[in-house]
């Protein structure tokens, strides 16, 4: 009788364990910690600051993003971080973003989040800036750690008059 | 020992019912499922086929895409489908699609694919089209099938002159 209780206790800790390791019992955790990443990265966007913003992304190679703004691609995340800077150096005083139409997917490692972004500010020159972006980013989970592996950000282009459409509202 | 043998079984059974459903092991065939899907797509793309097109996509509200031509957001496959059939009306004969750099994630019910695609074709005027579009497109398995959920396409801003840079190349 105790070999036996002793048997199913054990089965029961190993259907628990493998239980754990399925994508539907972390996802709430998941997803409260890339929300928590999203919002670092807001703040530090907000506040122009470069190790802020980058410390939500992962290191080296593992990044890829397309930006607004040339090149097509950003391999790896020293490229990104000029491409932060020379951004935040355009600016006078904080920025300011505000999100609409927000959509998160988890599932397992891999998790997408894409939205609106309007973001607010003020040129060096003192003429005020005020953009409607596409955002869209993917967070893998890295040696236990949410990190955004790939940025896409965009504006759409006038095809008619080879414009970037910069005044577009949701 | 026939019921703890019983007993010991149950466990195993139920152990291997955890593991099938672990991300992991299921990530080949889902990879395999995706590759499909785009090869589905460019196909379908080529032969400017919009059903083709179409049937890669989640129907109804599941599906939102952010393109290269305005609005910013297309919301449902409706949008969409006549966003396909509008660029494709501009073509005379088929369109080619080559992929460089591409990126494939998956993880459980979610998948990410991005990568530089290069379009070449002929405009109803008869002049040559060709052109490098970012294009990161989400997956999720819905009811069991791969379905694209999340298209994000475009061409990166030029700041200064305001125009949409058409013309850059990898």
């Amino acid at each position: 009788m105790g070999a036996k209780l002793l048997t199913i206790c054990a089965a029961g800790l190993l259907v628990s364990g493998c239980l754990k390791e399925k994508p539907k019992d972390r996802s709430a955790e998941s997803v409260q910690q890339i929300r928590q990443l999203l919002d670092q990265w807001a703040k530090a966007f907000e506040a122009k600051d470069v190790d802020g913003v980058m410390a939500v992304y992962a290191p080296g190679a593992a990044l890829t993003a397309y930006d607004i703004v040339p090149p097509l691609q950003y391999k790896g995340a020293n490229s990104y971080r000029k491409d932060y800077a020379d951004f935040f150096a355009q600016f006078n005083g904080p920025l300011h973003v505000q999100i609409a139409d927000d959509h998160l997917e988890v599932s397992g490692d891999l998790a997408v989040d894409y939205s609106l972004e309007h973001i607010t500010g003020t040129m060096k020159d003192g003429k005020p800036a005020d953009l409607w972006l596409r955002a869209t980013s993917v967070f893998k989970r890295i040696a236990g750690k949410w990190l955004d592996i790939h940025d896409h950000i965009s504006v759409p282009a006038d095809m008619t008059t080879g414009k970037a459409r910069l005044d577009l509202k949701p």
